[in-house]
């Protein structure tokens, strides 16, 4: 089983049709599925459907599956200055999330939450949110984020909820309708990749997995278009927070 | 007590170096305090600061404060349709949600969650994603969100996250940093417009409320010059979800 | 379509065998549907189960389908004192939620999350949590609570998290496996009434349901046949909060 | 700093007039800090409050910091069963989980929510959940659950709804006001232990502390003297979910 061949077909279409071109975009993927390579993994299942979109039209696409990776929990940009033996975050951190233009979080979901893989990332992504462009902004201004999200029952919408709300907190831009997911009837069932019961045959998640990716790109390209986002008023530089009359010196 | 003259300085510094013209937008605040007009609400005492921004650079405000309105619960575009006897809602989303670029759901935090009439009108603007534009989008394709939160005590960033995970998954954009919220220390204790108790002389959420007025100013400034967002890709009108193999047979 | 005879024919039995009597219990149930009597209400569907283990057992039920009342927004005990000219929820505090040994917060989901007519319930709920019995406990300690919930998708446990969560905050004891839902698979699809395709035939949930009832009963017999939660360590009036030192003077 | 002295006097006469023994209770604390020892861990200070009330009464305390220990991420009992080196969480389960009357999920705040660390906790305990008692209950009835949560600022009620719901989710009660959390106002600021201006001198997050610790051995003692959760309608056993009309064979 795998998505419908007239789905797929539709898919390919809109890839040659494509209004702009793309391939100085690049995509980066967190999977924080508990399943260590090679185990097969559902989030993946569903992954391939916008992955498949933005290669299509040339844009570059990372994967990072954490659980593969020795990342340290923390709060600090590199926990090996903290007391770990090795962290490969910061060397993640600058060769693919910087410049990254596109950031999907995605990941299962257990107890209708997200994994603990999920909210590492999101724990190590925060540790850089001091970082500034340029402009004064937060280091995450210009680039896009979604949410993909698998399980076999409930917890969709929370969990892109959560994803989605970290991202734009630490500076990113969120696109329409960019929480993907699938998940199956209340109660044990098939996961996403499992046969004709599972997933890739629903319509709805693949329209909005679809629409994702394009929205993504859209979002992604007018961005880059312009140069991010404009920098007035938005100058993290200007506010010193510990001051409650609080503009900095130097602005008066 | 009010915001520190400092900030208000440079809120309207910014305001004056804006770099682009504003004057064609339209923004729309849903307040959703539980109580009557004319009662202080401490929410609206928070969207003074973003208000004001919009205000000096010529943008239209709308605000509606829900509970002063008719406005039945429910999941139908008219709720007059369906045995309630008044429902103000389809003139109001007629008249200010449809020309709206800027949609703000801002209202108060019980028990740490969303209060009940920040919870219908999220209801009564989800009853209407099923229209769509001329390009076959969801109709609240090309705004930008986000959401306004105050509270004595714990809440904002669940609120927050909930509110704009709304936004986004019925169309819309959230710019970055667009959650701007107040509260206090855990327990009982000053709400945003006590005093210097209170909320005003906050630099962190006075920063983040002007962060979020130039984000969405940014935002819906590039979409409304680039005609909204790209007609590719999210076409609602292509899938028939009916059917597992879905693309719509006219496109084929 | 209705719930399965066997399994019906099972529930009966464990009435049958009940291992204690229960019918000087009163369970209270809040249906935050936004449809209006006589509409169907799928909640309502999913409530059979638990309210028939109750009704067999002797245990008095109530339900407010909380739309057909006119119960105001607000946070006051009695809003008809703070500008509503009408308020039933005082009386329906009084007469249905002070008796009660068992509350059940039931209603749908929207956009994953509550309904407004929920929200409307536990401000209500929470505007009494001052009040306190007479070994200075929260009024609502000695009850216990749970969470149902329906929807066609995605939702049931984040929305049973924050209901139980608020029940638990204002003094009632949550048993296990205390939220009862259903919901289909990812998108559009049947509600819990919906024939086959709905959810009566979802084992799981039934099982869930009849746990929750009996967790219920189980909980309720315990406190009640104990007087309550004992007295000591949980006296509000022992406590001045607004003194960082705070024992009440009284207690010393 | 620390907690004011008139509140550690009223919280020793508390344990000196306790209504009954607890000696033979057991409390298991999972610690999610992302520190490791032995760095100081704010949720550490917050915790000394139950804990010195639980020390105090006679009852036995053990405490998990989860980060110093080798825990893989994993849904299953036995992680090094599944292809990791090292898992401690098996001999965790065995020797303070099962024998465990009350279990605290602590952990800290990031970003408005759980940390990896709690995460992580709670998908191991839920790869237990299928685990039965003698009374086909799952294995967590009979024990009690409590969130406590401390963070510079906002999320503490959002914590406590996820890991609450968690906990009762796989079978355990959750007794009256189970959440105890401080924070302080929103923006960076100072967290629990910071002095003057963090969480010891907030008398509704001490008092908090003393009710969850009080209501849990409360509830505790309860169940334990009542043998547990009445074996009567949620034995496990009696359910074949792959079956629609499910009632086990052996029982019909």
């Amino acid at each position: 089983m795998s998505i419908p061949e007239e789905t797929t077909n539709y898919i390919d279409a809109l890839s040659k049709g494509a209004p702009s071109r793309y391939d100085d975009l690049r995509v980066l993927v967190f999977n924080g599925t508990l399943k260590r390579s090679p185990e097969e993994s559902n989030t993946e299942g569903l992954l391939k459907v916008p992955l498949e979109i933005f290669e299509s039209v040339g844009a570059r696409v990372d994967v990072v599956r954490t659980i593969d990776h020795t990342i340290p929990p923390g709060v600090w940009p590199d926990m090996s200055e903290h007391g770990w033996e090795e962290d490969e975050f910061p060397r993640i951190y600058r060769d693919l999330v910087v410049p990254a233009d596109i950031v999907i979080i995605a990941g299962p979901i257990w107890l209708g939450d997200q994994s603990s893989m999920t909210r590492k990332i999101i724990e190590r992504l925060y540790a850089y949110s001091g970082e500034t462009n340029e402009k004064g902004q937060w280091a995450y201004y210009g680039k896009v984020g979604a949410a993909l999200t698998t399980g076999n029952e409930d917890g969709g919408k929370h969990v892109s909820a959560m994803v989605l709300y970290s991202l734009q907190h630490i500076g990113m831009v969120v696109p329409p309708q960019s929480d993907s997911y699938w998940n199956g009837e209340a109660g044990p069932g098939p996961s996403y990749l499992d046969g004709e019961e599972g997933g890739q045959h629903n319509a709805w998640t693949n329209r909005n997995a679809v629409f994702m990716a394009w929205n993504l790109l859209h979002l992604a390209r007018m961005l880059k278009d312009a140069g991010g986002i404009p920098g007035h008023g938005n100058n993290a530089n200007d506010w010193d927070l510990s001051d409650p009359e609080h503009p900095n010196p130097e602005y008066r």
